[in-house]
């Protein structure tokens, strides 16, 4: 499909928002630069109490500011900012919306993307309004940005409301992680690599680890935040769609939902965490004050606006496991906190060793396999084989060596482009492949809804040092399988 | 065992040689300097009619041509002179064995190194008189200079008349391949390497390549070259060593005999190239003049000293079978030529396809894991994995891309040392493992023996002009199989 058949309408609720401003304009304004917009594309900014010229001074402002220097082409930004117009309208109020469908209906016919960038609870009413004003039809899609719910049961609220209105094949559910170029590359990897495909199963791999580390605390949004937690801020979605692209079976072709199916089948496999294996298998954590590349940090409780009472957790490790016939036996470990030493975003795929050894005694627990795909803050990969060691010295010693792809190294790119970019252009080409369907996004929070219940009884969580890999506890939970966290090569 | 027990008498026959005198002191002298030598080891020139002072003389001069200036350290270099010495000697005759006898004399019960840089027409006599002075006891090794004859016939009585004097267990027959780093690496890679360990066989390698390319032509050697040709030169040693260790059964230990009784397995199950399969399976080529980096160089028949009508093959390409359970189907290329446009030797090993394919049709041929081996000119391991093409406007395109790793890089190291000093140290710590049995080089030439007697008819080599990669037929050899010579990723 060409640029010149996705002519669009795309139109963000919360225009003015933090995330249209520093993510959703500049993600546009890159495709704007890369000419990958239509010339006849509208861009529409919908905000309440806002005077539509001041909106895009601001937003002009903005984009100078969240685009790099290096990447301000002022031809290109003419061109975005001639497209980009903002209307004052208020969500809630249904008259509002006739302006808006008077400036629809000057393109008749036109590929309509409502980009929902406000809070969750209003999609339904937001939905209902441009209802029954007219402005949906078929050629409509709308993009519901997370977080959908913090439960089961509020997400499927949202879901319900939103699909009154909109078909399933018409909703486009963000997990911008779906949207990096390495996540994307997963699929190649799996399945144009008969190397590697071969061997993705129980047979050849020990174990999988997915580590998504912030280094950032709160960051002044302790309100927001304490009300969620590690666990649905972060695991809910990025992990484990991390864990639904490692461990998917293959898809027969790479339509949406085929990918889609293969994925839920994960998530429906999740061995749920029980009572029972609740000690064993899952670690909860709070940072307390601690020092980061040498600077001192506050604890959880003490930041800005901190309930000193909160047991919400700022660190979750998980040892997730798959009842299915590929993965049964190989725990995948799940891990992700704020205030730890480095940002870190890493898959490591652990592949078997070989049955026999015939090196040093001494080097066996070196000789292993290891396939490493970095989202942050690189993206790359890189593949831990086993060589000779080097140098006359040296008899048959074996080394670990790393054979790396530095992906803006390897293709010579001045920068790796933003998840963002990549999601929007997709939603504008009308691909869903890397959008979450409705059961996908369900069965995330039943799994992780089990989990959340034990922490209902006011569970506490274990404290760690800002600047640590997370409690003690969590490194305990692997060596107790004969394993340690691996951070880097 | 530490160097201190491996104090020696190393004694070179031939010690004026240009091999001892290039390549041998030299290496010699590097493991003096990384003090891998007991301060006790002897060196011992010997030849005939020279003048031990002047012999002395003569050596470190050419130490000082043939070491890299910044590897001169010059207290090495006393050290390693003061533990020279030459001894004038005519190999032919058996009074002046005494001396030497003497000389060993001065260190009863010390190992002795013979080490037979001569034409192996004389190592039996040598050895008859070495036996008859005395000079071989059971702490002796002998180490013998390949070519061991020009065929089975002759290098049988070589090993024969040898074999009077040293049990099997005290013969080291050179190949210097063998020595280079990477070809010891080929053992760790393949046996610490589940990944590539498990998919090491027919089922998942589709075919394997091996490439020995020389960018010089005959270099003053006309007539010394033109009785053996590349087959005998090249392909009985170097690339059918090569070949064993890529195809040979992982052996149970790492001792000598159990890696040298898997390679002859692999000699052992070489498909002879019968009659029926000649022109399908084996290619042979003579260089015609042609230009190499924009120099026109002479044709084969052109070269200084050549007899016009010579028959004599500068390249040879066969397509190698191995009947066994691994390599069934699997066919191994096997190329080497002089005056090929660059210094090339690797070993290419290219798996099999994914079963099935999802991504565009057009880039089906491109979804192949090839994983090469370079021995020259950089010694490295590259592996072709594919990912998705980088950029916002590549939707789901694959890419090749090379995951790398050069030695000298990695290992941070000033220099890959040469294969002789490998090997000489190897014989000093008496270490067989990297070195010929007499059943490897007999079973070597057995096939390569078949493949000659082919050309007794006055079989024309085909011509190729200096400068390409040899004869089209050594192209279409692969095009008949659908493939094609793999040079650079």
């Amino acid at each position: 499909m060409s640029i010149a058949d996705t002519s669009c309408d795309i139109l963000f609720f919360g225009a003015l928002g933090d995330l249209t401003q520093r993510k959703l304009l500049p993600a546009l304004y890159q495709l704007e630069r890369a000419n990958l917009l239509s010339p006849e594309t509208r861009i529409i900014g919908l905000a309440r109490d806002s005077e539509p010229t001041e909106s895009l001074t601001r937003s002009e402002a903005n984009l100078r500011r969240f685009v790099a220097e290096a990447e301000i082409d002022s031809a290109a930004l003419q061109r975005f900012l001639g497209r980009l117009q903002f209307l004052d309208i208020d969500f809630g109020v249904a008259e509002d919306y006739r302006a808006l469908r008077s400036l629809l209906d000057q393109r008749p016919g036109s590929t309509r993307i409502f980009y929902y960038s406000t809070a969750a609870s209003i999609y339904g009413m937001i939905s209902a309004h441009l209802d029954a004003a007219g402005c949906i039809d078929e050629h409509t899609r709308v993009v519901l940005e997370k977080p959908i719910g913090h439960s089961l049961e509020s997400s499927h609220e949202v879901n319900a409301a939103v699909a009154q209105y909109y078909d399933e094949a018409q909703i486009y559910r963000i997990d911008h992680y779906l949207g990096k170029e390495t996540v994307q590359n997963l699929i190649a990897l799996r399945f144009a690599n008969n190397l590697f495909g071969n061997q993705w199963n129980q047979n050849h791999i020990s174990h999988v680890e997915i580590t998504v580390a912030e280094k950032v605390g709160i960051e002044g949004r302790w309100d927001y935040f304490d009300k969620y937690g590690q666990l649905r801020d972060m695991v809910q979605n990025h992990l484990l769609q991390l864990l639904c692209l490692v461990a998917m079976d293959p898809p027969s072709d790479l339509s949406a939902d085929a990918i889609r199916d293969e994925k839920v089948k994960v998530l429906k496999a999740l061995r749920p965490i029980t009572d029972d294996i609740r000690t064993s298998h899952l670690i909860r954590g709070q940072y307390s004050a601690g020092q980061i590349g040498g600077e001192t940090v506050p604890g959880y409780l003490e930041e800005p606006d901190a309930n000193t009472s909160s047991n919400t957790e700022s660190f979750v490790a998980i040892k997730a496991e798959i009842r299915n016939w590929r993965w049964a036996g190989v725990p995948f470990y799940l891990r992700t906190g704020k205030r730890m030493p480095e940002k870190l975003s890493q898959i490591t795929i652990h592949f078997r060793q070989q049955p026999h050894y015939i090196f040093d005694p001494e080097q066996r627990k070196l000789a292993e396999n290891q396939l490493t795909i970095k989202l942050q803050p690189d993206e790359g990969i890189s593949l831990q084989i086993i060589t000779k060691d080097q140098g006359l010295d040296k008899g048959m010693q074996l080394r670990a060596a790393p054979l790396q792809l530095s992906f803006s190294q390897a293709f010579e790119m001045s920068r790796v482009p933003d998840a963002y970019e990549r999601l929007l252009l997709e939603v504008i080409k009308g691909n869903q492949y890397l959008f979450v369907r409705r059961d996908e996004i369900e069965n995330a929070w039943k799994w992780c809804d089990q989990i959340l219940e034990h922490w209902q009884d006011g569970d506490k969580p274990l404290p760690y040092a800002a600047g640590s890999w997370g409690p003690e506890a969590s490194d305990a939970m692997l060596a107790a399988d004969g394993r340690a966290w691996h951070e880097h090569d």
